[in-house]
């Protein structure tokens, strides 16, 4: 008998925003799995460190940071062969992921590699998103509202065409691209709306109006806008 | 001392994705509030029920389903009297939310009537969107992609001009909407990418491609699409 793949959910940072479900899974694996970027510490791991046991065998995928897509796509192949394995020789393993596994999480990138040949389970997770919300104490979608949800890689122009259109805006992956979302964020008159958050729910956090934000925003951030007055009272 | 209140998300349905921290506050609370529709049973409650201790007070708010919204304001003025009672009280007060709180949920009605007079934390929670992805086991963004999350009651031609646009979609609050959701999937040919998702992670659970989905949805229930070609491998 084959063991079972579970791509886990951890949560934004803080080590008791974990499920019950997600400390379960952890607390009785015997292999756990993890990227790391280009040798980097996982945030993923260092989430569920007080909850590894003692002696767990440990598959790391080191992932290179390049802009082609080859290096990345060899690191998870064999990432997927090694985990691949564990499981055909009758283990489970449990593939640590910061947040939500299928939110940006390069859990995908295994799922494709192994469903169909393993038994895959995916654990949901709180997401950056919820707990930046949360952090920044700003209710982010209320009845009929809509939620766009971008990375800060986009383009300038589309990036205002999105935000012009919803409701209320998560900005992923802000790190380089702050100066350009401010840019596109004060064309649109909204700088005075938008909230920065870093490393939510960590000691580290850091949550501020936009315009307190520092100059150099770290990859961990997100840039949160309501637009919306507040139709909830 | 006042005491604090806490809005406390529970997740999709399944009590083991509850968070370690939620089910902490919950054990640990004396009094726990929660809003209920029409008399209905409350789906957080239902969540939260292994963790709740005995003889615990409970405030609950019964908010009427009409379409005018001064019954309803009245329903969450009254709760949130009876908090603030017990938070001037010295007593803390654990919110039960399905779901996270600040993700379409009801925690913002009291939050906006409490905050400022009392400390409030909110606590993050997996949304119904992680979870309905997870179980249909379909990755939702990826990448530089972008997602929106719309209501079900968004007028048709908003609707299609909104998922024309996005990457992948989450419509939330199907129920008596599904014709029209159906007939908008199908008219830009995404019916065939479509999943329907009822009550994710519950015993009840249902996930079915679009087409395969019964002609009435409960409330509880989410369609998926997602457009974009498989970046991930
Ligand atoms: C590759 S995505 C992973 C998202 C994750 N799977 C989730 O569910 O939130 C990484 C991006 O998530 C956001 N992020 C993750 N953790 C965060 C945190 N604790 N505070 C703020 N943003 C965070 C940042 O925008 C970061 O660039
Ligand atoms: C008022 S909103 C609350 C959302 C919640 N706060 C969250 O974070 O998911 C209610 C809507 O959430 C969705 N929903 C909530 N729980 C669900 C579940 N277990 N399965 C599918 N959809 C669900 C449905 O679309 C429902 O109409």
């Amino acid at each position: 008998m084959s063991g079972r793949l579970y791509g886990v959910g951890l949560g934004p940072g803080d080590p008791e925003l974990v499920t019950l479900k997600a400390a379960r899974l952890i607390g009785a694996a015997r292999v756990i799995a993890y990227p790391t970027l280009a040798g980097a510490e996982s945030f993923a791991r260092r989430i569920a460190a007080g909850l590894i046991a003692p002696d767990v065998r440990e598959i790391v995928m080191d992932v290179p940071m390049v802009v082609e897509r080859g290096p990345a796509q060899a690191a998870y192949d064999a990432g997927a062969e090694a985990i691949a394995e564990a499981l055909a020789a009758g283990e489970d393993v449990v593939c640590l992921c910061e947040g939500d596994p299928f939110f940006y999480g390069s859990f995908m990138y295994l799922f494709a590699r192994l469903e169909g040949r393993f038994a895959v389970e995916i654990v949901p997770g709180v997401t950056s998103v919820s707990a930046s919300s949360a952090r920044a104490r700003l209710p982010l979608v209320a009845r009929n509202e809509r939620l766009e949800v971008i990375p800060g890689p986009l383009p300038e122009a589309e990036m205002a065409a999105r935000i012009a259109a919803a409701d209320s805006v998560a900005i992923m992956k802000v790190g380089r691209h702050l100066a350009k979302i401010r840019a596109v964020l004060a064309g649109l008159g909204l700088e005075g709306r938008a909230v920065y958050v870093e490393r939510a729910t960590l000691p580290e956090e850091v949550v501020v109006p936009l315009c307190d934000a520092p100059e150099t925003a770290p990859y961990f951030s997100m840039i949160l806008v309501r637009k919306g007055n507040d139709p909830w009272l």
